[in-house]
């Protein structure tokens, strides 16, 4: 199943409850669309996000996002890990 | 130890062994620094990486990062990950 990092910007002084808040909001949409978010991590000073996510497409990854309220274009498939 | 993320352009159509060549001068510097990078993905389209890493500062991950010669000034503490 290919994997995938997104990148939110705007999340600036988010809490860690909040950003659990927000990545249970994918949990709970996820699986209809055959998407898993494994993890989300959280810079609080620059607002950035990394969600790391294995799924069919990107496109789905982006409709889970966009379905749980936070949407993003930024969607990379990450076809090399090391 | 914080935990970092760093992101790098310009590794448009990057094999897995370049990528692998490039991790690995990170790891022979890194413990000068007291930096591990503990994982790199690549989109080998868009030629984004993301590196995963702990550290003491994010200077001294960017320091690592120039020493094994692939400089970036995108690196971000990850304070809170869920």
């Amino acid at each position: 199943m290919p994997q995938f990092m997104d990148v939110h910007d705007g999340f600036v002084g988010v809490t860690e409850d909040q950003l659990a808040a927000a990545h249970q909001a994918d949990l709970d949409v996820e699986a209809a669309e055959g998407v898993h978010f494994e993890k989300a991590w959280l810079d609080p000073k620059s607002g950035k996000v990394f969600c790391l996510s294995t799924g069919p497409s990107k496109e789905a990854v982006m409709r889970v996002h966009e379905k749980a309220g936070h949407p993003t274009h930024e969607v990379y498939e990450l076809a090399v890990e090391v």
